[in-house]
């Protein structure tokens, strides 16, 4: 039977490839500990049980395409807490930021226009454009200067004549930078420039460490016709399984496109958005308690990470991911090698080897992408057991 | 800014277009009965809202991209209790039949491929081709022999070079037509001599009436690699608001695209599939006493078509639809009128001009779709409202 090009064109991420060499490990009888996702372990707070707690029984009918009323009143409230001055009408609910990035490249580039984002860049950005047959101009941002924003004129090089959009995370997953003002703002200039819309995925604005300020696109005037700004309570509840996000833009030619797309899946759940409606009305106190943890978290995995020897990294400043880049030739290799081949009393490590966050995979190839949703003693026991397994593996 | 060509090939569905309307009479203050929407408005059973209140609190992970193995499970089990021999692994669960139907034909058809369905058929999937540039080729299915199935080379003559599935509901939405098996096996038998896959949409599987029997294309010998199955719990359970569906298939190489598909999106909602798993777990009485309700009403609604001078319509076998011809010109023009400019006492009624669900628009422009989701006074009145609104109209 027949299978379509375009899913013949979609691949299956490089964490994936692991899988079944942590399946083994685990049939011999290994801890992982599993540093390879990005799936907060804080508890969502209790305002969101507590819809489910009280429900009323009966029909369950679907909520409206665009999204419950009460969510995207509440989405609204908490974009407006912040600077950025959305109206309930201008955010349209999704499946996560997973659907709301789906919807968004539907709605603004064909087959074969491009879209420029940082290299490197969150991996599921990649299977999104294989699914719609774009392409993916990057530019750089240097590991030594912990993956930041270079100067105006390399993100300009990068824009192609079917380039119509910039896209990235901040901060960002894979490699935990955050853009200051001043690097946002070369963003801008270049899409005002050439007329590109800003997709600005800003799914970790809560996890800001260091007191450092956080500006969101969504604070910059003058942008309005090319700022998308993809959210979701995956992470910033620690709700990944709720699967509840959102895309929200003051170009109304844009929003008309989700609103069909919107349309065409009928509706998002309806029972989650209404306690993620709950969710956005916490209060402050919450992320800050959660990003004492997290903060906590990346002090230690930085300064394990620097006393490995050959190992260098800049110590991240947001989300919760750290790529380091390890003293082998091919950290694909070495990852499968760890699960599969060494331990430390029955215990080993599971991370993504960075080449799949990368355009180009040769660039990620000596470097790993760690993410630290662990507590604190399980992240100095997993570095320790990659400390080993780095001696054991170039001792070979 | 540029908008893709992609989603300016996406059209709002005809129902779609009568919005405005309905709000303008609800301004008015008219009550509306909706006849235009296939939602049940039973309640779901208790055992779904059992799930909820005694959920774990803590952190919420995302699902197995394939799905959680309890509702797979549960699945299995189901459709073996119904002759159809899914093991858990030949099911992937979807955020409702909707995406069940998107990955499907993400999967198998490419770009000006051919998809052959009924003329006419539910209406989204066109707007899920328009999506993907998939074209639709349709056989007709006469209203005066209640939309069955047509003699094989009525099919056949609408086999094209690129066509790559047929593609149909049973019961279907929108004619309520109930299939015998030796109209399934029409489709089989051209579907086996096209090698063409044939997605079986069966989300009213459970809603027939008269005792009729069901069969269903899961219990059809020799089309293993042809099959894809899509189901969902939005009708069966009145729970459309949940979105959990599922594809299945015991072609291997056709999931590994819809597992591909599966973890681009990361997940479905994780509690949402907790929760559906214990729905298929509910015994048969159930079905019996929503079907009971449903066909009292299929009953009722018939019986008052008929009487209505100039109205034509065949008894529907299955799901909640039934599409009757109006002695007018245009339904659409009609049911924009009985909107806007026609009440009993304040009250007015809102169906589904037919038009938006055939291939050529013209086909349809006598006809309405009519779900019957409302108890059975509510059915007598808005049949009430229809008779006197076409009596009216027709003497303007
Ligand atoms: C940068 C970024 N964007 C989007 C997503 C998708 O999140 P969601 O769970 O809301 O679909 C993730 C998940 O890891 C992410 O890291
Ligand atoms: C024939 C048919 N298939 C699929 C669907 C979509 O259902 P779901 O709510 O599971 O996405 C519907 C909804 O009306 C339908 O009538």
């Amino acid at each position: 039977m027949k299978l379509s090009k375009r899913i013949e064109n979609v691949h299956y991420s490089a964490v994936r490839s692991l899988s079944p060499y942590a399946d083994r490990a685990v049939k011999a009888g290994k801890k992982i500990y599993h540093l390879n996702i990005g799936a907060p372990d804080v508890p969502v707070p209790d305002e969101y049980y507590e819809t489910f707690e009280n429900l009323e029984r009966g029909p369950l009918p679907y909520a409206p395409s665009a999204g419950m009323p009460e969510l995207r009143e509440a989405t609204s409230k908490y974009y407006k807490n912040r600077n950025i001055n959305f109206e309930p009408e201008d955010i349209y609910i999704t499946m996560g930021a997973s659907e709301a990035l789906m919807f968004t490249f539907q709605t603004i580039a064909d087959d074969g226009d491009t879209v420029l984002t940082t290299n490197p860049f969150y991996t599921n950005y990649s299977t999104i454009f294989e699914q719609l047959d774009i392409e993916i101009s990057a530019f750089p941002t240097d590991p030594d200067k912990g993956f930041a924003i270079p100067e105006e004129d390399a993100i300009e090089n990068c824009v192609l004549d079917n380039t119509v959009a910039i896209l990235l995370s901040n901060p960002t997953n894979p490699t935990g930078a955050l853009y200051s003002r001043e690097e946002i703002e070369r963003i801008v200039n270049v899409a005002k420039r050439h007329n590109l819309y800003i997709v600005a995925d800003e799914v970790y604005r809560e996890f800001i460490y260091d007191d450092n300020d956080y500006t969101s696109f969504g604070e910059i005037d003058g942008i309005e016709e090319n700022l998308i700004l993809i959210d979701s309570i995956s992470k910033r509840f620690g709700a990944c399984g709720a699967r509840v996000g959102s895309v929200a833009s003051k170009n109304k030619e844009f929003l008309d496109g989700i609103n069909k797309l919107c349309n065409c899946r009928l509706a998002a759940p309806t029972i989650e958005q209404l306690a993620a409606s709950k969710l956005y009305g916490i209060d402050k106190d919450y992320f800050e308690t959660v990003n004492k943890e997290y903060q906590r978290r990346r002090d230690v995995i930085y300064e394990e990470l620097i006393a490995i020897p050959g190992v260098t990294v800049k110590k991240p400043k947001g989300a919760f991911y750290v790529m380091p880049k390890l003293p082998v030739d091919d950290t694909e290799k070495f990852a499968k090698w760890i699960l599969e081949e060494f331990d430390v009393d029955g215990e080993t490590v599971m991370f993504a080897p960075a080449s799949g966050f990368f355009k180009d995979a040769e660039d990620g190839k000596q470097m790993v992408r760690i993410a630290f949703v662990l507590n604190e003693d399980a992240i100095r026991r997993s570095m320790k057991i990659l400390r080993l397994g780095l001696e054991a593996y170039n001792s070979l």
